[in-house]
């Protein structure tokens, strides 16, 4: 019978049809800013809410329309309890476990770090209270979602060994709006408790090719530029590291970081192609890469913009106007400025693709964006992702190819032996289209559609099943 | 009793109580990546996962939990049964018809262009099983998607002719966090079938516009700047082309497709003064044009965009910083550059009122994301839109009047008597300002508020009921 | 029995489950936009509808699907009713109130302004009807998002005083996708009623704090630079007030709002760690204050927008253009412009500390955006809104004192005995980031992560209970 107020949501049965519309009570053990927060937002979703606290009479301000009692009282009066206390003052529930035989109790603790204790919160607590059903989930809440109402189709997971309670706790988060998703018995616990210890996974591996990349290049371009000048002309120039540097290391690193994002899809399908078949894994480093393409093409735009910005600020800067002023001081007796068509032309097409490459960038960025991305159909996302990407790939690789234009054969670019640094950016990207171009040559292409469409170049050996066929 | 398992979910009534907290069992025919994808989320929202495939033993990698049979038994263990396989292999669900007597079939089937078959793929699914209850739908989830956890309050569309089948599919879809749009009968399922083959319909008029104008103002301009520099002076100054000309376009046809977002709320206004009543529906080219505002406020920001990088790189030029060394080098020794009060205010307000309706033009944009936007209230939404969007209007017409300056009497201006292209792209902004602000005076706007509460000028024929009252 | 139709949705009994499967029917009073596009929405998630009019026979364009009688005959045929009419016209419900008896009144109905009536209308809509169960509710739902599909997800607020026809309008709405939040009895009516008038409330305080700013600098800069080159050496150099002038005013209060942001931590940390306790309330305005943090982070984002761009259009202005011509023409006779390392240095340390700072600042935008933040777990979120939050203030910081550079001691930058507004502006940003120092320090931190989690210096009176622990 203690255990029917569980029932209740789902109460329609005949006779259950009065309770069902009186509002459950729940229990909340702690009044810290979490306990607080759920409270009201449980009052908010017709709620009953009770709080058990060591000092009922003192445990500062609640909701309105919550009553206070002791640990005891409050949780004789409900069956679910929500036990908002840290781990390390678990122990009291221990002393209370007469009392808690047969609730459920949703643990919503976090630690501080990971692997800071030999077993999981939740496991930790259905020791101390075995005949409770013990809940893990709703810990990647926050106290400040809860109070600004940010909860609409937010996802969060559950994990306990009793289904029933497991059940009552998914029913009571749908009604806060809540997505629920169970991830089995309480052994991921664990699991669930890292996760609002995670600290951007899925970044690490763009951004570290970014830091190496920028290092890499950073240190190419000081030895070419500064050191070469210094050494070989004794020329101090090196105030140019705060921004000419900078302005040369940020679109290199940003070209190839957006063709690392459309490499692995050329990879994969010259795999596809050469194997015959799409059911055989992809290499576990290129499923990796593969999952952070998107990662790698927001680190790009980031360069990008350092890029763009940059560039804007260059006619300000101490160094060029001084330049500008010094070529006519130094010059206007002698020769008047010759206008050259070509490098009019020249220069202009460089800077009108620069600008087209990063619209089509910062479009790209904008779709990346969740609340846009989500409201794509799948071909309009795959038109931009795919067609919209490779064209900017294309634009901002010929702005590339400008930007050297008669430097490729002079004698003088190779400084000490070594090719300029935006030749060496020029690789990736380019070896990128090519593949690309191959792929979408008719024949290739076709190809490589049936295999995407489960066609297999060697038939698998038949089984029990001799229809043939193919899967989505 | 077969059907039994459908209504599992709602168990709720005595004796069910038991079997609701087992968790249901789905089968899934299709081991690609669809299939693998939908197994994968269904094991973590607690159901049983069950495969169909025609090579049980080597059908590749499963989500952990799930177990893999050929189709038969796994047609037999399950009551609903997703066909994730191409609409192209289908025979083979018409040689297990017997085995699918009474079951649902959840086809998630797309195909790859439009109308490639007569009948839509579930209609097919329907006459190869024709005993068992077919539900269109959940097609518009990808494989991404649902690997990626991005469900949570997705709209997904579902359709067939058996209620109680399609009843069980929705219930499962809210348990995956998605929300559920019941389109009727089977009748629709090419409708649905469709819906992830869309290409940005919405973005169709307001791009063709843009293009249209693009168009034509390049070769205006092309016309009036290069070519008539070429035939009267003999000037080859073709350079222009790639950002002097582009960076005339650009907020040419960006300011005459943000007056084309505000103009047909102007002429519904007038409309509805007009015929003194809102009870009559807008003509239809009105309706269509209304429904793309958004989408052609965007596009004009898009060209704002490209206008404002336009500007910031114009004094990087090589012609820009060419014509300043020239106008040095060849003038200094003569006269001193007098400096010009007014020349001075009127750049400077001249920028300044272009930058700041970039800023505002930025801003609209932003509450135009769907995240944005639907954390507004109406009011809010409206004030932004309406007030705002009338603002930006305003300043940036301004900005184009203080371009004109001096201009619009110099006789050097009308080059081959034809206008300058900043004057006609001034008319359509003049012309929505002007209706503005006849709209806002107050007499007229007591008038229009009382129809668009309800009033009519001329009161209908009175008919059974003579209440008179008016609707939201 | 009239009201059995209500749980219709839940009844999932013996007997009840035919009936369960068939649509419900739903009754709207009012034919206009709202109606319209309620009726439309309803049908799609699969109920049937039945409008209510004055005028069935020529009532306008009516979805698909839906039937039109008069009022009485429609609320007659079912058991909720949605009241899509001006509260202007409510009287005829009073004469339509014996057919209403028991029935469910969902009243949308909005006003103009607030404080229009001395009532709520649900409250007067009850009066009328005594006999009918109101609720008040989805009056925040715009037809625009109705018709757009735009509810995913979406919160709703209802109150009302029959806690079943609650219930029932909660499962309809949630059947629309809707998350909905229970307020309680009808007296919250007028509550609910206000969401749809709400102005921007919470960016009221920043947006004043932002104003007031600025006016402030506007003034001061404008009497020391533009007023004293007047009165002290006669120059008319008004013409700066529109750019020059505005670029130093946008950055100034784009970093103060910025500090403004951090500063409520810091004093609720010393608050704490001076009352040794985290469990007294803080004042109402530091509360107050630490709810508009993230409005205030915006406001100074645009003005740090708005600086940027200024930034970039500086040397196309005019006036720029006359000095640098003026610089040569006058000074190229006679000496050499000799090229200054240290300047070089400087100066383009402070373009690039103000381009690092501005990237920054938009990322810590970006993650404001609800669709970024909500997909952040708890340590990322507090990881960008903290570390990279006070590191955005610190380049800023450094970017402005690298500005005053050499200024600080010279004797002509305090012209009139007033010091630069720079300096000013720098007050606030260094105590935030002295004080934050202070917070890091060891011992200092350590004591307050440990009152943090619930330690307190001096214990409180024991109570009942006497387990020690703390609270989430």
């Amino acid at each position: 019978a203690e255990r029917e107020g569980r029932g209740q949501e789902k109460a329609s049965c005949p006779g259950g049809r009065a309770t069902a519309l009186e509002p459950e009570l729940l229990c909340i053990f702690g009044t810290g800013d979490l306990g607080r927060s759920l409270g009201q937002r449980l009052l908010q979703s017709g709620y009953r809410v009770v709080y058990g606290s060591r000092r009922p009479n003192s445990c500062g301000p609640l909701p309105q329309g919550a009553q206070v009692m002791t640990h005891q009282e409050a949780a004789q009066s409900a069956n679910l309890i929500f036990i908002c206390v840290h781990r390390e003052h678990y122990e009291f529930l221990g002393t209370l476990a007469p009392h808690l035989d047969r609730k459920v109790l949703v643990d919503l603790s976090n630690n501080l770090k990971k692997n800071l204790y030999p077993e999981a919160n939740a496991a930790y607590l259905q020791r101390l209270v075995p005949k409770a059903a013990v809940v893990k989930g709703l810990n990647t809440l926050s106290a400040w979602a809860l109070q600004n109402g940010l909860l609409a189709g937010k996802q969060v997971y559950l994990c306990g060994n009793d289904e029933e309670a497991k059940h009552a706790v998914a029913e009571m988060a749908t009604k806060l709006g809540l997505t629920v998703l169970d991830r089995g018995s309480l052994s991921a616990a664990r699991e669930i408790e890292d996760f609002p210890l995670r600290l951007f996974p899925e970044w690490r591996l763009p951004l570290c090719i970014a830091v190496d990349l920028t290092a890499f290049f950073f240190f190419y371009l000081l030895i070419r530029d500064v050191i070469y000048a210094y050494v070989e002309n004794g020329d101090e120039i090196s105030f140019r590291i705060m921004v000419s540097l900078a302005n040369k290391v940020f679109p290199i690193v940003s070209l190839i970081m957006l063709s690392l994002c459309y490499l692995p899809g050329c990879i994969a399908a010259f795999l596809q192609l050469y194997r015959g078949t799409k059911y055989r894994r992809f290499p576990d480093w290129l499923d990796r890469w593969m999952l952070c393409r998107k990662q790698m093409g927001l680190v790009a735009l980031g360069f990008a913009f350092l890029h763009a910005i940059y560039t804007f600020i260059i006619p300000i800067r101490y160094a060029v106007r001084h330049k500008l002023i010094s070529r006519v001081v130094d010059e206007n007796q002698t020769t008047p400025f010759h206008f050259d068509n070509t490098e009019a032309w020249g220069t202009d097409s460089f800077y009108a693709l620069g600008i087209l490459g990063f619209f089509l960038y910062v479009l790209l960025g904008l779709t990346s964006l969740p609340s846009v991305g989500g409201s794509l159909s799948w071909r309009e996302f795959s038109f931009i992702q795919s067609k919209l990407g490779y064209l900017t790939l294309f634009i901002c690789t010929a702005h590339g190819y400008i930007y050297g234009w008669d430097k490729f054969l002079s004698r003088a670019t190779y400084k000490w032996y070594t090719p300029p640094a935006f030749m060496l950016c020029l690789i990736v990207p380019s070896v990128v289209l090519v593949l690309k171009f191959i792929i979408i040559i008719p024949c290739v292409d076709r190809t490589l559609m049936r295999i995407r469409q489960g066609w297999e170049r060697t038939p698998p050996r038949r089984e029990t099943d001799d229809v043939k066929f193919t899967n989505l």
